[in-house]
């Protein structure tokens, strides 16, 4: 499926980009964050939570709707859209490739695919990238991704360069069978720390030719300064015309210096993984709720936010729910969290538009670090 | 507080009205059903879910408000309501009572009060009329509960006695010290089995006078026809211009057994707990969702029912997010459970308006046990 991507203005000063795309689902507007409904369901939340807290894509994770219910059911069910009720935007389903290398146990790769065993049930497993496509191709999200390698970091230049090559012909395996005309299929650059596999993968994943183009294996363990770096050395090479996805990358800074790299969207799973620790994201750095002074705090966690939780419920509250460990506090947060993001999405295409977003940057980072 | 209870309708056939009192949260309709927050949060809901649910009070306990996280610090968020963001409608608290002879460990029960040590960290704790209607003059619901003895089941006659007089004292030293003229306070009858300790303690409670009056340790073990002799022996001696309150009673079949019997309010966590189980009420009996033959099953958990989780969602979904652990599947069966309890609560009503009651009852018993 063509996604109808327009940029609708460049930056003078980086590689930012205002842009927009169209599905059945109406106009998505980048740069973006979407939010991670693991298991067909984004922790804690409903659909409507989605909506209010901002969000429009949201992603899904093929290896854990592939164990659990299985992509026929999903598929009977009419897609992941009508499984769970999602309206609000279109949904994307991740390769099952990072799961593959971070969860499951005993993995052996192999060119054919990877064998390996469910981290539910210790049983075999295989999966390649015909798999992965054909069960996307089921799941029925609107974005689907190419089965790639997620490598281990560090790395040595050997092991990357044959696992960036692995990954090319992986790229093209999936292509071929990829049956489903309404998804647009994404292709993955990685090479980790080393411009040139980065430029390689690039250019040779353009040439394969794909619907948008993702950078993977970022935020993997190295630091911030070499994450930029590994963003550049592939946005450099993509085409202006193509949307491209940072995966896994969701920390505040990084959406902001992502986007003055050129990227277009991202995804991670921390805005509710750090709920359910009881975090929450301000503008004035991460609290944490359950800390004993927001005992008789009756202010919303962060003044001037429109979330949900900001709007009805006090810190006293939301601290007394974690403490009594009452799920309420993990949802509220969850939202809260949710909000911050697309609110700091939403600041940064403004800034794009004026071409500011570098005082922004400054200016963000000298509250949230202070 | 005069809670200006009003039976606007009384059956020829058995002990059922139908009522309504107003507090300055509006008319509440009776015979109702009221969930439980018991930690200030109805698990894993949040307030506009349980307005959409039907309800309409709200039971917490004050028990687990006084250890946590107090009552001062309700009363200094604005009372319950505020606390917990509950607009629509009055709430209720308990005496706690009830969970110092379920929950506490190591209890002593002296006349002053009892003697125990807290479920959460062992340590040592007192609670007596006095202090029971101290803290909930703090927690600031609008029905407030006076401090009684929950007896073990079965008890001896003789110990019965003894414990019924002393909840008579307990009663009388609570009512003296309630200084919050906003709450209504309830009295609540004990006497277990025994007919003629039921009509002494409910004569002697409405000697001293409530604004309302509960029957208390039913459901504790008995069958479901001695359960109903105890609401009678109570019921059949509390004078008809005052609300009666069953307490912790939900099983779908005592609601109606119950107002047939004189009963205008229920309450019961059940909902709510076995929702965390996977089981959903329907008026073909109790189903478990997380049983395999859902696993395709596209259909709401119940046709026809109104409720958010039926409307929107198919058992197959809702089994998914049960077996994958997913929260989101308790919040349905945790909403679709209340509301099956309101809907009947509804049903009674009008049955009650046509005196149909008894004929309602035999239907949908056959259809709930077949």
């Amino acid at each position: 499926m063509d996604l109808q991507f327009k940029v609708l203005k460049k930056s003078n000063r980086n590689m930012s980009r205002l842009g927009e795309f169209t599905t059945k689902w109406g106009v998505s507007k980048t740069p973006m964050f979407m939010p991670v409904g693991t298991q067909a369901t984004v922790k804690t939340l409903n659909p409507e939570e989605l909506k209010d807290a901002g969000a429009n894509v949201v992603l899904s994770n093929t290896y854990h709707l592939w164990l659990r219910p299985g992509e026929d059911i999903v598929k009977k069910a009419g897609g992941l859209h009508q499984f769970m009720n999602y309206k609000n935007g279109p949904m994307l389903t991740d390769s099952g490739g990072f799961q593959v290398f971070s969860l499951a146990e005993k993995k052996n790769i192999k060119e054919e695919g990877v064998y390996f065993k469910s981290h539910i049930d210790g049983s075999n497993l295989f999966l390649s990238p015909e798999k992965s496509i054909e069960i996307q191709n089921k799941l029925g999200a609107d974005i689907i991704m190419s089965f790639d390698e997620c490598p281990p970091y560090p790395a040595t230049y050997e092991y990357m360069k044959n696992s960036v090559e692995r990954t090319l012909r992986w790229a093209k395996r999936g292509k071929e069978v990829h049956s489903n005309a309404e998804q647009a299929l994404f292709g993955i650059v990685q090479g980790g720390e080393f411009e040139d596999l980065r430029r390689y993968s690039a250019e040779e994943t353009v040439k394969i030719g794909f619907d948008g183009y993702s950078v993977g294996g970022a935020a993997v363990g190295e630091t911030k300064e070499v994450q930029y770096k590994e963003v550049e050395y592939a946005t450099k090479y993509l085409p202006e015309d193509k949307v491209r996805y940072l995966m896994g990358v969701g920390d505040p800074i990084d959406l902001i210096e992502g986007t003055m790299r050129g990227i277009d969207i991202f995804d991670c799973v921390a805005p509710t993984r750090i709920a359910r620790h009881g975090n929450a994201y301000t503008r004035n750095g991460k609290i944490n709720l359950r800390n004993q002074k927001y005992k008789e705090d009756f202010t919303p966690v962060e003044e001037n936010c429109d979330c949900y939780a900001c709007k009805n419920f006090t810190k006293a509250y939301i601290r007394h729910l974690l403490i009594s460990e009452e799920v309420l506090g993990q949802r509220l947060l969850s939202i809260h969290n949710i909000r911050f993001l697309t609110r700091l999405m939403e600041d940064i295409r403004e800034n794009i538009e004026t071409d500011t977003l570098e005082e922004f940057r400054d200016d963000f980072k000298e509250k949230y670090y202070k």
